[in-house]
């Protein structure tokens, strides 16, 4: 609702008619009486609950809401699909409705961190849980694209997520990836430790969908550890209560800095069309952003560049 | 010299003589005249750099610190090893001088980690990059024998470390190992997600040595960059400085309860000897903490406890 109050867009809900109503309702939002109307529903009762297997959606569930959201952007319907449900089943929806980028064998899950210049992209950071040497290298092409075409990032700087900053370092899977990346990669410049995730050195930064996801979710548990502990503080004692309030904005401020979902979704990079994934847990600021971030993209000539990359391949 | 003062043990400094004596009187500490001297010195010009190989230590550096730390505790002149230098050349300098248990393929970083019940061991975090199913089964062994007997939890509960909770999740090697992990470990509760990390949901975590060091450094940089971004705001508004001086120490507390240099070292568990490694960037504070973590490993029987468990092994 906010998106298309505040943010000026159109958007399809793709969900049970019904709640959707009620949520809009509880919103107060009004449809319009005419063509104009930005906000669209499109009912189906079908939907995949968290714990089922994603491929469900491909047989038992012909109509559930991710599958008809791809539909959509498939028929032209839609310029991208924004979900917070299953990453997996949005990722097996693209792959089947939208189709992979020829010369792309895995599409990976591209999620821009925060960082001390501004933004950094992690891929994969959860779609493909075992990934080969090639798989990586195409990572590394398609986040350079990304980076150059979304985050304005003009000569984008690429870099291995690995356990040490020298060449030599790393699992079997990078040490092997590392002289493909430094041959074939341009604005390759080695590996990068955890340590400097956040400090700006690199614009693009690539690692197998595991590590990744231990990554990005290892981040997000050390910062609510320190907001609960911060929230429980407050009742110790008088000053310290005091401390959190005079520090309350601003320590949230600061957790916001550091919160990727301020940023926006996370990106389903190698599929024929914009689809975006944003956290489960989002709040309405969270979806606004990734929203937002569908349609720069989806506004963006992201895809005409990643075809014309990857098309001299096939 | 506070683990001699105020911890009252005994500590031998292997290094170079004259700088350990300059900083010593630096410390103002003074040597008694008399055979109960806590504090001796073995003096070696020989070190390895953090950027040399760690295998120099084996042909071209016979007489390197880490060496010779070793070889006092292998001839029982010493019931421990610490050091704050390079975890590989300590790793090769243990599994020469000490040997490594029997029945142990490959010993492993363990690492405590704060979490909301007290400690939990998470293993290997950084010794073994590539691992085989059968490794993790000896770290979930040993860390297991570890949690009891060093961290006093009587019936630990071993996880794994994974992308998901579900059973089958995880990359191809955590796939391969958890069945044999529900039939081979007692106390296995299944697979664990970085999100419950400092949730006191498993005693003892286990993962391959590349995952493990990337998900202690994220944390790390995650707690860092929080801390940078604390001190900076402190000089934006009169009102935020006055909260960050009120909320200083309590911030500074909190870090410290999610720091894991306050906890002690890592010990390299899987050797025929007490090796512990500190953190590179440790503190006075963070080094007695890994010393007296030393001490207590090497009074307490725990490798009496290893020896047994795999002696049925071999």
């Amino acid at each position: 609702v906010e998106s298309v109050r505040k943010g000026g867009l159109r958007v399809n809900l793709v969900g049970q008619a019904q709640a959707l109503e009620q949520e809009l309702a509880r919103l107060r939002y009004t449809f319009r009486e005419n063509h104009s109307e930005p906000l669209g529903i499109t009912d189906t009762p079908e939907f995949l609950a968290m714990e089922e297997s994603p491929s469900a959606i491909l047989r038992e569930k012909p109509r559930a809401s991710v599958r008809l959201a791809c539909e959509l952007v498939a028929q032209g319907k839609a310029g991208a699909v924004v979900s917070a449900g299953h990453s997996g089943a949005l990722m097996i929806a693209g792959k089947h409705l939208l189709g992979t980028l020829p010369g792309v064998d895995r599409p990976a899950i591209a999620t821009p961190l925060p960082s001390r210049r501004g933004v950094c992209l992690l891929l994969d950071s959860g779609a493909n849980v075992d990934c080969k040497p090639g798989y990586l290298l195409q990572f590394a092409r398609m986040g350079r694209i990304y980076a150059r075409v979304v985050l304005g990032c003009e000569s984008p700087r690429v870099a291995l997520l690995s356990n040490g900053s020298e060449p030599g370092k790393g699992n079997e899977l990078i040490r092997q990836v590392y002289p493909l990346m430094e041959r074939q990669i341009e604005g390759f410049i080695g590996n990068l430790e955890p340590g400097d995730l956040f400090r700006g050195r690199a614009d693009v930064i690539v690692c197998d969908g595991f590590v990744g996801n231990m990554v990005l979710k290892t981040a997000e548990a050390t910062g609510s550890q320190l907001r609960r502990y911060f929230r429980d503080a407050g009742g110790r004692s008088p000053l310290s209560w005091i401390g959190t309030r005079l520090m309350g904005n601003m320590f949230f401020q600061m957790l916001r800095h550091t919160d990727r979902s301020e940023i926006g979704g996370s990106m389903l990079l190698g599929l024929k069309g914009v689809a975006v994934v944003a956290h489960g847990s989002s709040n309405a600021r969270a979806m606004r952003n990734a929203i937002e971030m569908a349609q720069r993209c989806a506004a963006s000539n992201l895809m005409e560049a990643l075809d014309e990359a990857f098309a001299g391949e096939v």
